[in-house]
């Protein structure tokens, strides 16, 4: 794919300065090279390679033209900002393993460089954020550039919506890059989209955008537009092209501009840089460009696992690969949904990360994707049940935080029949921090009427599906990323007792209380524990964390002279957590051992052993504290008798 | 005020059917007998006045052309359903109890009345709410109509635009009717209420609606707008005003219309019912309307305490009354940012209810609305402090669940020092569920770097805003609605060192582990119960909830034989739930006794005591429930010992 006459440009780009100082006629071959280290990079790494394809020329043209990090580059979402790190120094090892363990993150974060103006990995956070640092700016007098850089997709969720409602009262001068390239992670859907779609394509919008372009095309090389635009005055202000929407919200628009295109990428920018109020730029991009098997695969390229570069195709499959939850749900909500029509999935903007897009295919009046709108996702789903609809509400555990006030005050409170279903809850182990489902059993253990659940298995998670949806009040189950255990799915599911754990292992010494994944690993531990301290050991599957199974716990808490519990998920207020207040309300005093993740954001890594062993997690070091529990317990007896 | 001549129509009216069977000419008195209760009540009771006289016309006219249940009208917030609840069946005692112990919700509730189509309290939800009740309809096949009532500053709240986004994909056929008064609680802010202000004011809208207006009142009464529709067909259409906001959205937009006269109302509410389409009504009306010491304080009159009916004016405040937390917070603020100007106080919507309003008059520079807007709040906050501003953001504890994954991605994650000020954080005690704050400590506390506080009285609370300020971290700070204790206020206040409580009964048999208002409760009860049972009994002041002062907990709980625990939060990982987490983390086992609120939604009641009481907290069971626990240790201990 490169041209191999002539030095390669990327390696000696070491920051912003020296994109600054790269000829015109240079750029498109650091473009090229860039789009080779990304196809190259990801295609072992797995990543978000349509996005920043389509941001290639873009962000050469952003730091040619803006002083990062003096003007902070706020990106939206950030998983477009690989371009951004190669122009940034960040190249080299680091780069080569991003999102794995040592390497840098798939995400921006200011942790890792001056030039990440702002962390980010959930959508539409940029605008605000943004117009916080341009409020900041006008406060303290400097006179720093504020860009946003925003996808399409974004103004489907709310909260760019209040922030495009506050940018006139907030500031005088915010830039907004709308890089628009017609999709979320899946198409977009909704009004708004439509809306730019037709900017796009409106004949009247487009002529005038033509008479613009040939203008600024006439300009000579190295004048900046706004030397011009001072000259003439009103009369440029007059070719700008009207857009109702962003305009009676107070942001002259400019657009749409062709995203590939340098020069024009170059004039406008500076033009936005120097004019003196709120500018919203409506840049085009194509996802994936310049890559065709991206291009013609958009959503399976926004973000993708290892993939043969050539050919775009992913690895062959392994023999017996267990299939993922995510495939199991889809599959056997579609079975569910066919024979109950008042059954609907909802998703937001996630169609095929949540399983979803098997239903979509399949029935798709019972499929709804509402876009990056997580709030409305559970409202709509709340509407739907008060009128006798059984909606299935499918969000990944962190994104859900963003309808924690629906899920009390509307589904909660009215103590609706809305069925959540939580993928992600655990680690999301390349994606970090922005992404781990860490904290979902703390925030709706808390909430009244909530159920919550978590399968073992794929089997028991669709028995749990099938449970929920006969369950007259708000359910939520959640459950890990990726590859389920292996367990043959019955033909029939089966009602699981509302509230009742269920036994793996009889035992009497020491009970193990284990949650979702942490099930398998709790029945190894157990007989590897047994083997070593003689002590006989029962593993109890949890399943549910509201309610929990008192009367076993009980039962098991008055004989053992141990519990361990076991978790995915921040120690504080978790399944341990409730195994204790549970164990106080009962007035029974036994030792616990809770086995959970630390009170600590967790970087991305590798994978799930990895982050597990970093945190004291795996087998060996596991093994170790339960045995120092033994041990202590056996010191204090002995104590007691002596 | 009344017409004495005459049978009251009111007492009359049992439902919908008796408001349809009225004739034109009795409406205005309807309206007249509804106004006049609705001050007598709300001057005796408090209320929100304002936004029910605003909604009488508007009110009586939805129920005349439109079916309800059948029909569901979907009140946005429902803070201006007491005229829906007054034609449908709820006058009476029920009515003169509104907002207290025995009285009808001040809001709307399913569990009150079917005509109650969906419950609410906090803004921006009846859109989704409404869209899912329309898709269930369409997937029914039935042929209901469903109504949603939003005001105009739901417009500034991301939930409604979402919503938005998604009427065309999701529905052929809703029915907005868009209330518009031109404030939320304050005066809107921003671009869209700046746009509905436009389409009021402007010319060109206006002409063509008074074209249409004089249109319309050449129709005979008694047909129905549709059948002329049917008949002049296009030509009708084009006498729409065109809205771009709206139309490019896919909403067909008619109006501005006035909402105090019957006809017009009467003429496009069923225009709109016989639409074959999507519409939003824009109807303009009067906060406060048809009494004027409402109208010419629109913002006091949103919800107000009692007051005297004549005069508009409160009670005269008792002599010695403590300042309310949300003055004192208002006040002190306003000091610190006087002399750093880097604090900013930012406010969704409620500059008063917060006490924003105070730093608002005094440094309107350093304060910053950004209306029904949580979300924004936080990410804005967010942007600010990463410039090294110093927000300071101040939402109810109930609101603040909307802001949740800007609290934990945007904040927590970046570790910011942004500083949010949580009122009404226990009991909303008239409000009732909706505005309750019973989560927070459960929500917060499993988010690594947050900082959790509680202040015991007002001097405590300005010490803790002094000390939040300075801790280089993320601090959320709880206080309780209303009065504070007392407590003279320091002229400069102290820097509480981090995570340390503060002993204020020394003891050591039993300790008491108080947070907030339960801190004055627990002294009381302490001195009692040591009279009672001759136990030397200690009170801590917890102050934080995190980090805890785990070294004192430690100590205490190696030598007392009981520790119980205060808090105004559900008991599900609340600061009970903290101690236990804490004690099992240091291997200390004591009996604990955590006194909190149950795992259930608290209805609304008259105030604190009332609602106390009826969940076991008022003295007398609080002391029974203590008494009872300290015999059955004694019990124990007994046995153990023989």
């Amino acid at each position: 794919m490169s041209e191999t006459s002539g030095k390669r440009i990327l390696p000696s780009i070491e920051g912003p300065d020296d994109v600054k100082a790269l000829k015109p006629a240079e750029l498109p071959l650091l473009a090229q090279e860039i789009r080779e280290l990304l196809i190259a990079v990801t295609s072992i790494n797995g990543g978000h390679i349509g996005p920043n394809l389509g941001v290639v020329e873009l962000t050469i043209a952003l730091h040619r033209v803006f002083n990062s990090p003096k003007d902070p580059l706020v990106f939206d979402v950030a998983h477009q900002g690989y371009v951004h790190k190669l122009l940034t120094g960040r190249q080299g090892e680091g780069f080569s393993k991003i999102r794995k363990s040592g390497g840098y993150s798939g995400f921006l974060c200011q942790s890792e460089s001056d030039h990440d103006s702002y962390g980010a990995g959930h959508a539409g956070t940029a605008l605000s954020a943004a117009l916080g640092m341009a409020t900041a700016r006008d406060l303290n007098g400097t006179d720093e550039n504020v860009v946003a850089i925003i996808g399409d997709a974004s103004l489907t969720c709310g909260i760019t919506m209040e922030a495009l409602n506050n940018i006139v009262p907030s500031t005088g001068k915010l830039i907004v890059i709308l890089n628009d390239n017609e999709w979320s992670i899946a198409r977009n859907v909704g009004a708004i989209p439509k809306f730019l779609a037709e900017l796009i394509t409106n004949p009247l919008y487009n002529r005038l955008h033509q008479d613009l372009q040939s203008f600024l095309k006439k300009i000579p090389r190295g004048d900046s537009l706004i030397q011009i635009g001072e000259k003439i005055g009103k009369e440029f202000k007059d070719l700008f092209v009207p857009s109702s929407l962003f305009e009676q919200l107070g942001l002259r628009y400019l657009g749409p501009i062709d995203g590939h295109d340098f020069d024009l990428l170059h004039k406008y920018l500076n033009f936005a840089k120097t004019s003196p109020e709120s500018i919203i730029l409506h840049i085009v991009t194509e996802k994936g460009h310049g890559y065709d098997v991206a291009v013609s695969q958009p959503e399976r390229f926004h973000g993708v696992g290892p993939f043969d570069p050539k050919t775009g195709k992913g690895p062959p499959s392994k023999a017996n690969t267990p299939p993922s939850y995510q495939n199991v749900f889809g599959e056997h909500l579609t079975r569910m949904a066919r024979r109950d029509p008042d059954i609907v999935g909802i998703t937001a903007a996630m169609p095929s990360g949540t399983g979803l897009n098997i239903l979509k295919k399949k029935l798709p009046k019972q499929f709804f994707d509402v876009g990056i709108a997580e709030e409305h996702a559970v409202l709509f789903a709340a509407g739907l049940a008060s009128k006798g609809k059984k909606p299935v509400v499918a969000i990944y555990s962190t994104f859900l935080q963003r309808a924690y006030d629906p899920i009390i005050h509307d589904v909660c409170l009215q103590n609706l029949p809305v069925k959540f279903c939580l993928d992600r809850a655990g680690l999301s182990p390349n994606d970090g921090p922005t992404h781990h489902g860490m904290f979902d059993l703390a925030y709706l253990r808390c909430v009244p009427n909530a159920v919550v659940m978590q399968p073992k298995d794929e089997d028991e998670q669709v028995d749990m599906l099938h449970t929920a949806l006969h369950i007259p009040q708000p359910v939520f189950i959640r459950w890990p990323r990726g590859t389920a255990v292996g367990t043959p799915i019955k033909e029939k599911p089966v009602s699981l007792p509302m509230g009742k754990a269920e036994i793996l292992r009889e035992g009497n010494e020491i009970q193990f209380w284990a949650l979702g994944p942490w099930v398998e690993d709790s029945l190894r531990l157990a007989s590897i524990l047994e083997e070593n301290c003689g002590r006989s050991i029962g593993v109890v599957n949890a399943r549910f964390v509201k309610p929990m199974d008192e009367e076993l716990l009980c039962r098991q808490g008055k004989r053992a002279s141990l519990i361990v519990t076991f978790e995915d998920h921040v120690l504080q207020g978790g399944f341990g957590s409730t195994v204790l207040e549970c164990l106080n309300r009962h007035r029974i005093s036994l030792a616990v051992e809770r086995i959970g993740w630390p009170d600590q954001f967790i970087d991305h890594g590798s994978g799930v052993p990895e982050l597990r062993k970093l945190n004291g997690l795996d087998d060996a070091s596991l093994i170790d504290r339960i045995q120092a529990k033994i041990l202590a317990l056996d010191k204090k007896r002995l104590k007691v008798k002596g």
